[in-house]
């Protein structure tokens, strides 16, 4: 099966970043393909991604803030009123019928893999630029796009997931963060952006973030350790 | 006819702002009540005001970055969503229909009150954290719901804009905005936190941006100087 | 008699400027020359450029912040150094012999165009990179030299403020920060940066701020005005 | 042996922090102490210790740019300079004589607990304020000063380390530190500044930075894991 295609900087990141396999074909993600996840697993991912996705909401603003044009700060904005007004209530939902509340969500105590991920992208954000912080940004989205595209359909009790991220609504989000990224390096760097200097250090987050990421999934698979 | 009550910061702050009437009682807006106001400085200040809401949705991009509790971050990403999926379309549309067109606006310098304005914001909210942010924002924001509230009604060439503020919808963002402030205070400093020298700093955050707001309308008077 | 010459990225902004002439040869600054400025305006520059270093100076700070290499972290943190450590206790000595109490610099109200300029600059690195904050840094680092190699040994009443800049050792720190620019830019874009996108954005935003140095010299010709 | 005093925000932030105990009496510390810590480990604690220390002055650059006061701002900016100008220099040479080239320090690939501690720190500052970032930076300035006070004279290979840390001039630094925070506090939020919410808020920061530095020590012992 051929992976997705989400533009040309996300296929360049992809291939330079030495723990994208360990990250999109984690033990983990493997799990929640073949329904062998622990639940317990399952249910611990779920309540640390809630802490996550608030920080993650909080980077895609910064990447309003962050915007050179109109066109940028509303593809932001729309990311972020996506994720506070639909994603964050819905996974409340879901927790909820999980049986974790909200209460427990909220004191949910955040582990130390989580921490250090939404941090380096929200600390690449505000010490660089708008593309330093999607670069930072773009293996969290993208690679749930591909790990999706490759489980869509694999059923099981953890469907709900695959399908979600596999589905044509992640899809095309997908797509369009790709092309987001694709216009603003050609806007800010022109078209052989490649051959800059500074592709090796947006190359540089994008790798660090896909190793922060894989280290999430190791969190996940430790519900019971000191997180 | 009394002043629209938006809360307790706001009425604290507004209170202590030496220019809160330069600001709230200017000519322009004067001119915008009576109708007497040219044509050419009210097209003037559209397309300033255009550049004006671009630096604007990112002070409140910033604020939904900089909120420690989810309903601040809802709050401000709703604001932030109204603002760049229809004000700022309404915006474009309006400037249309008043012979303005979009590449007209765009292609807009920036004056330098304008410039002063929201970077004195944005550079609040970055130094400073959400209480910053919002005390230098609330003086755009419920100034103009003071003064929508106390033009609405006067009907002539400018009824569109003074009914726009003076509206249901707007004064009701007032009310929602000066309760987040109001909350946002007492969550982080306790119900006594206008005795504290905190309370100072804020006041003079609002203060200050209040004589930008001032100095704003100045500019809006004079379509044709070197802005 | 020529310029100095401050490196490549200095050069291509300047002629780019439109609103270089009227910064550096402001009537304040033939004023400066010749003598001819009111000791009232230079008081009044005096008070304001005190405020203006502390945000000056919190400018070079965040530059510390955005630096990629541990040369420019050293180069803008001596900076930082110079300024709070020598220049700042310098210019408070100064206006102490000019009459200016301690108490009454820092009592000084903050002019509108001096805020405008700073605030413009630290927003553009806090929304930038290290190459956005230079950029908007540079006018005023770079145009003082450029009007104190003019203007050394011209005498008169302001022969202190000229011989300052126009000395070897403040000529000296505009070679070592136009060629901090310069090795940054090519670090991170390559040789051919000026032919980037890129390059027009950091142009401008060296445009703004000389537009907004000139202002500032507007403001120190009238110290009877409300600032 | 009785405790340094360095003031009272700290006294009370470690008294509050769950991981005091195991950041300061750590493994790695005690070895440190009594000699029985593996060369190997020394020497990789020196190579993450160098990436460390540039985000570290960084963050301390942070804290100049949002001082409040000419004296924040002085004090933040000659920690800095000590920094940049004596104490890395001084590292660069230690680890040289350790074996380790400059070009290795440079090379070093940053552990996951190394990113984690100073991510965290920079973003606490960037989002939050000047008390927001000195809550997060202050269990690496005090507890190594905590750390030094109880090892100091203890001798054996580590004898440089324990001693430059409970050396007189690094305590005085600390008792500095604990002083500027100690004023800030005061300074916007009043002497009773404890019982407010965002005292909880301060605690929380202290106590986050305090696991991620005991997290930093375990990274310390494993010079052979993957970092």
């Amino acid at each position: 099966m051929s992976l997705p295609d989400y533009g040309r900087a996300f296929t360049l990141w992809r291939d330079a970043a030495p723990d994208w396999q360990a990250y999109t074909h984690h033990a983990f993600v493997a799990g929640l393909g073949d329904g062998s996840l622990p639940r317990e697993a399952f249910l611990h991912y779920l309540r640390q991604d809630y802490v996550f996705l608030i920080h993650f909401a909080r980077a895609w603003a910064l990447a309003a803030v962050k915007a050179d044009t109109l066109a940028e700060m509303q593809a932001a904005s729309a990311t972020l009123h996506a994720l506070t007004q639909t994603e964050m209530p819905l996974h409340i939902r879901i927790c909820g019928e999980a049986g974790i509340s909200h209460e427990a969500l909220q004191g949910t105590r955040e582990a130390d893999a989580n921490l250090a991920y939404t941090r380096y992208v929200l600390e690449a954000g505000y010490s660089g630029d708008f593309l330093d912080l999607l670069a930072a940004l773009a293996p969290c989205v993208l690679g749930y796009g591909e790990i999706g595209a490759r489980l869509a359909g694999s059923g099981g009790p953890y469907a709900d997931w695959t399908d979600t991220y596999g589905g044509s609504d992640y899809q095309q989000l997908c797509h369009d963060v790709g092309a987001l990224i694709d216009t603003a390096l050609v806007q800010r760097l022109g078209a052989d952006w490649p051959s800059l200097p500074r592709a090796k250090t947006l190359a540089a987050r994008f790798a660090t973030a896909t190793r922060l990421e894989a280290a999430f999934w190791d969190m996940g698979l430790r519900p019971d350790s000191a997180v």
